[in-house]
């Protein structure tokens, strides 16, 4: 950022600023960004098109001689991803105040019971919660925010069209979940005396998907990514399970109903196989958000004017945009990506369409910026 | 041992030998051993109370004035537990000098894809592969083996028997199954085009299950006690799934056919999921043992002796001792456990027990050497 000329700051979460201050700076600034971490074995395009996008878009504005009347500024989030707390979006969460979340961060601990102070301390950010509030900007800090990302999904690529503008961010809901049962020897434990907490997170996974099958939409979708047994040994009967499970959907209702089911299930389940549900806890169930008119136009416009052909569009995947529409008007912009492929190494978009997509958020910038 | 009295060796795969000579030294010895390692987060009796109660079996003798015809030798066995290349025994395996064994142990890999030969080589063995046929004892090496084991069920307990002798040793089967889908963001791929990984694993370890309530035999055992997914993160959608499935009996036969059945409901489960099921391996797949008739005597004398109520028993665990039944006559002396909880934290055997069959094992010992 400092490169392009920006001048930077950070806040006391990890949420980096780089600012390019308009004529008019006295007015709220237009934001743009994204993030750069990265779940294991992912790729590296979600995210980190739409920080360095937005650089590129800044430094292709300021080299043309563009003067901006509203300062520009990239933001690159913290922790978009939900890899070490469970928790997604931890900077963009931060940013917008999100009522208890000092609590929740209290309460996070990773896989090794390490707190999400003690990890933030260690890498350098200290006493993180009791500068949470500051963190936090007011309703109105920003004019507009607007997203580059891949498309995450198939639609673009399929249909041929480099550019889609996001309408609205599907909701995602997170749940933990953990069993107890007494484990015991592989071999010595008769099956009639067993109580497999394997077997009833094998149970849940699968009741998950068939909850979400059942929701009679398309829209509807329902993961378990994470399924861990302890102790995990070949001649071990799983004495504890731990899962994660990820459902989402555009409407907040259905998704409930369908978050509701899976915790009928758990509790069944743990009554059926004599096993403790000792955990089912809601990390987050957050509403959906819907792009802001002006910002969706914007970009529209800027599409419409370097003659690319785009697709209003629904967001299926969470990105920081969802808890930036709750301070400012957001849209985001999606370029397509191969087949659809995220969150593995082979996620790939082409030069031209992330060119494209620097294009079209260069201009959007540019107009919300006179605006 | 070296503190009791014993001349110790090592062989090149790592079983510790402590040996007390007799004075019919040149005659085939009685031996005495079980393992030290353990699986994690598991208790400190499973293995250990067979080592240590040798050693102490043989120091008491000593003191007493005992004077042994045949050779007495302690044995520690390396790596019973299959923890790290999911292949159990692989001391007793390689005295026993089992068929095609070297070509086991060099296609094993742990999960972080090191061979056991480089993990040999970093623990200090060198060129184990070379010297294990060196390792590898010939039939009638020893003149009869027994091993002081935890009962690791709760049968002796409930009963109040403080001595159990093992007349047969059930035959595991070890298996390792890996499905791979396409993985995918777990917000964006909508269900109708998802090959999920890791559902197919629930699946898989449910079917284990039916088909082992469904052999007819409460004798029947199995486990899916490894369940890993990959990437493993909740907003992804498992790509890759790992299962270590281990499958008990003491009927050869009935055991086989529920292998066989696992092993098509792997194939039918990857059909239905178009998931690919990249991997189904038995990693082994042992004959039961029985015990030597000699040795099982030699026990129930010792017992009667001693005054301690004993009783004939099958064991359900694996054993060191399932692989020395292949090179010389055999019997275990089981101790109760508490509640027959082992591979736990809280696995527990009461020191007058362990007293109990440490005097049993001395006894048998001493009869034996004089046989
Ligand atoms: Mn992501
Ligand atoms: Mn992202
Ligand atoms: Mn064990
Ligand atoms: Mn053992």
């Amino acid at each position: 950022m400092k490169s392009a000329g920006l001048s930077v700051r950070e806040d006391a979460i990890g949420n980096i600023f780089g600012r390019w201050d308009g004529s008019e700076n006295s007015r709220e600034a237009i934001a743009s960004g994204s993030h750069i971490d990265a779940i294991p074995y992912a790729g590296k395009y979600d995210g980190v098109v739409g920080v360095l996008g937005a650089i590129e878009a800044i430094r292709v504005l300021r080299s043309s001689g563009f003067k901006p009347r509203r300062s520009l500024e990239v933001i690159m989030f913290t922790s978009e991803e939900p890899t070490r707390f469970g928790l997604g979006c931890l900077g963009s969460r931060a940013l917008a105040g999100q009522a208890g979340f000092v609590d929740v961060l209290k309460k996070a601990i990773d896989i090794h019971n390490i707190s999400f102070a003690e990890a933030a301390k260690t890498a350098g950010y200290f006493e993180v919660h009791e500068k949470l509030e500051k963190v936090a900007l007011l309703k109105g800090a920003y004019s507009a925010f607007i997203e580059l990302h891949i498309e995450q999904g198939p639609t673009l690529e399929k249909e041929g069209i480099p550019v889609g503008i996001v309408t609205a961010i599907a909701a995602p809901a997170s749940l933990k979940v953990e069993y107890k049962g007494n484990g015991g020897h592989a071999g010595a434990v008769l099956m009639p005396f067993r109580n497999d907490a394997g077997l009833a997170a094998a149970e849940l996974a699968l009741a998950v998907e068939e909850h979400v099958l059942a929701s009679g939409s398309l829209d509807t979708v329902g993961t378990t990514g994470v399924l861990e047994l302890h102790p995990g040994a070949i001649n071990s009967i799983p004495r504890e399970a731990h899962l994660e499970i990820d459902i989402r959907d555009i409407d907040e209702k259905r998704r409930d109903m369908v978050v509701e089911k899976v915790q009928q299930s758990a509790s069944k389940i743990a009554i059926n196989r004599r096993v403790q549900l000792e955990n089912f806890i809601i990390v987050n169930q957050d509403p959906p958000a819907h792009s802001g008119e002006e910002v969706v136009e914007a970009a529209v416009l800027a599409a419409q004017q370097l003659g690319l052909q785009h697709k209003l569009m629904i967001s299926r995947a969470y990105h920081d945009s969802l808890f930036m529409a709750r301070i400012t008007p957001m849209a985001m912009i999606f370029v397509p990506c191969y087949r659809g492929y995220s969150h593995r190494l082979d996620e790939y978009a082409s030069e031209e369409d992330i060119v494209g997509g620097v294009k079209v958020l260069a201009l959007t910038l540019a107009r919300l910026s006179l605006s």
